[in-house]
C-alpha cells in the first residue's frame, strides 16, 4: 500500500470575487480522510488541471454549469492513484481520472473514476490533450466548426491548452490553421511547436493588420476562446458561410463591465453560424474524439505543452496566472511531490 | 392595351448616407422607356417594395449583398403589368413580381419575372406575406429556428412585415409567441391582429422586466430582425440550446458607431446556436414556405397588415420612415394612381 497520511488538505472556496480572483477567494483546510464505504474507492490525487471554466462557477447565478457555494471544495479534474479500494474492478495501483477537486485524497464510486494506462502517455496527457482539454478542442472544431480542406482556421488563445489543439486538428484536415496569441514567445510556440501555419500577436499594436495579412481572403472557421476585443477583430474577416464554435470567453470572465461586440452585424452580412458548446452536451462524440486524439499522440503527431505548477497549496496562484494568460499549454498542479512510488 | 406614357420616372440613388439617410441621397430623374427587344416584355410597375436592407446596400463596401452605385436605380422588388411582349410564355395584362426597381417601367426578360395570380390574393401579398417577406419569416423561423411545439419564440420588430409573419408560423407550430415592437399601437396590433400571445413595447421604461415577465421560464427561439440593445436584454433570458435566426439588425443600420452587446456570454453559457441567413441562400426551401403561405393565407389563418405611400415621387421619405419604424406591417409604395384598367 502506498504511503498515506491521516490528514486531508483540501482547498475551498472561500470568497465571492469582483473581476480578478485574488488569493483570498480561496482557503487551505485539513480534514481527516473520509470512511472508505461499500463499493468505494480511495484514491490519492497527484495531478489536478486548472482551467477557465472554474472562473464561471466562482460566479453567484446561474452560468453554463452549476455554480460553487462558499466552502464548496474547489472543482477540478484530477489525476489519481488507487489506495485502497472495496470495489471489485479497482485496485492499489491503478490509475484513474475523474472530478475530484482540489484535494490530497477522495473518495469515490466507481462511475467517477476513469481507468488510464500510464504506459500509453505521461499522466498529465489524460488531463490535457487525451483527456477533456483534447476532447474538447474535437468537439468544438469538428462538430461545431465542419472543418473542409483548404479552409481557412483561425484559433484564439492558440498557445492554451484546447486551442493549441484545435489549430492541430484543423491541420490534419488540410486546413490552414492561423492562431492568435499573446506575445512573441507565445506565438513562435504556437507555429514552431504545435504547427500552425502563422501565429499574430494580439498584444501587439499592428494585430488588426496582421492579423488580416495573415488569413489571405478570409476566415472559414474561428474557434473562439477569448471572446471581446479580439473577437470583435475577427468578425469583419469572416468569409461567407462561416462558423464559430464557442468554446469560451476568457477575456470576460474576470470582467466587470463586459466589452460590448460591436461588429456582430457581419454574423448577417455573412451569414455566420455562431454556436456555443460544452463537451458534455455531446458524449455520443467523446469516443470518436478520443480514439483520433490517442492515435495522433501515439504516432507523434500531436504535440502538447504543460504549465506545471508545484504543490496543492500554490494552485490558486496558479489559476490566477492562468486567467491572465501565464501559461501555455495546460495548467497543471502537481498536488505534492510523490513519495516512495 | 393600356395606357402608355413616353417617359419613364426613376429614383436613382444619388448620395452615400453617413447615418441616416435624407431626401438628398435619392433623385427623381427621366429617361425614355427603352425598347422591347426580341424575348423582352415591357411592364408598367404598380407597387414597389421598400425594405431595410437596401440601406445596406447604400454603404461603400461589402455588405450581405451587392452594393449600389452613386446613378443606379434603387433596388425593390416590384408588382407590374405587362404591356408588351415579345415573349410567348407573356402576355398584356398579365401580371408578375420582379426585382424591377423603383421606376415606371422597366423592360425585362423572362427570367426576371413570376407571373402571380391577382385571383388568388390582393396584388401587394405577393410582395409581402406570400413573396420574399413570407419566406424570409418561414426559412429564418423553420429552417433556422428549428420551432417545436411547446417552445416560446420571441420576435423583434413584431409589427413588421417579416416579424409579422414569423410569429404567426410560430403559432401554426404550437409555440408560444412573444412580440417586441414600438409603442403601444404596435403591441396591440402585434397581439390582436397578428395572434401573438403577448407584446413588449421596447420604448417602455420598463421593457427589460415586461419582457422577463411575457417569456416565462425562457426563450428557445429569437427570431431577430432589430440587433443592439434589444439583443442585449433579450439574451440573458435564452434557455439553454436557444436559436436565434439572424434575419436583420435594422436598429444598426443607421448608426454611425454601432451599439457593442455586452451580454455575447450567454451564446456560451446556454450553448445558444446564432446564425445569420438570407433566402437567397435557401431558394431550395421556397416552394415549401410558398406552399405553406399560400394554404395558411387561403384559410385565413395568415394576417397581414400594409402600409401603403402614394406615388413613386414619394419612396424616398417611405423608405425613411420605414427605417425608423414609422410603418406597420408591409411598407409599399403604390407608383401611381391607375389609369384605364
Amino acid at each position: 500500500m502506498k504511503q498515506r497520511t491521516s490528514v486531508n488538505r483540501r482547498i475551498i472556496y472561500a470568497k465571492r470575487p469582483i473581476g480578478e480572483p485574488g488569493l483570498e477567494c480561496f482557503k487551505l483546510v485539513e480534514a481527516p480522510i473520509g470512511e472508505v464505504g461499500a463499493q468505494q474507492i480511495l484514491v490519492r490525487n497527484d495531478f489536478v488541471s486548472v482551467d477557465p471554466y472554474i472562473r464561471m462557477r466562482m460566479e453567484e447565478k446561474d452560468s453554463y454549469a452549476p455554480v460553487m457555494k462558499l466552502g464548496d471544495i474547489v472543482v477540478g479534474r484530477t489525476i489519481a492513484e488507487v489506495i485502497e479500494s472495496r470495489h471489485p474492478e479497482f485496485h492499489p495501483g491503478d490509475w484513474v481520472v475523474g472530478r475530484l477537486g482540489w484535494q490530497d485524497y477522495s473518495v469515490a464510486a466507481a462511475a467517477e473514476l476513469q481507468k488510464i494506462d500510464p504506459a500509453t502517455a505521461p499522466l498529465t496527457a489524460y488531463l490535457g490533450c487525451l483527456g477533456s482539454t483534447g476532447v474538447t478542442a474535437w468537439i468544438g472544431l469538428v462538430e461545431i466548426g465542419r472543418p473542409k480542406n483548404g479552409e481557412t482556421v483561425v484559433v484564439s488563445a492558440a498557445a492554451g491548452a484546447v486551442g493549441s489543439v484545435a489549430g492541430q486538428l484543423a491541420k490534419r484536415r488540410g486546413c490552414r490553421a492561423v492562431g492568435i496569441a499573446g506575445g512573441a514567445a507565445k506565438c513562435k510556440v504556437v507555429v514552431d511547436e504545435f504547427g500552425f501555419d502563422a501565429c499574430v500577436d494580439y498584444k501587439a499594436a499592428r494585430f488588426a493588420g496582421d492579423l488580416r495579412a495573415a488569413v489571405g481572403d478570409g476566415v472559414d472557421i474561428y474557434f473562439e476562446n477569448v471572446g471581446g476585443a479580439i473577437l470583435d477583430t475577427v468578425l469583419p474577416l469572416l468569409k461567407h458561410g462561416a462558423r464559430i464554435p464557442l468554446c469560451g470567453m476568457v477575456s470576460q470572465y474576470n470582467a466587470t463591465a463586459p466589452y460590448g461586440v460591436h461588429n456582430l452585424r457581419e454574423i448577417f452580412n455573412h451569414r455566420v453560424t455562431m454556436r456555443g458548446f460544452v463537451i458534455s452536451d455531446h458524449r455520443d462524440l467523446w469516443p470518436a474524439a478520443t480514439k483520433e486524439l490517442e492515435e495522433a499522440y501515439a504516432a507523434g503527431k500531436l504535440r502538447s505543452r504543460e504549465t506545471i505548477a508545484e504543490g496543492l497549496e500554490n494552485a490558486p496562484q496558479a489559476f490566477i496566472d492562468m486567467l491572465k494568460g501565464g501559461n501555455i499549454g495546460k495548467q497543471i498542479v502537481r498536488i505534492r511531490p510523490r513519495a516512495g512510488g
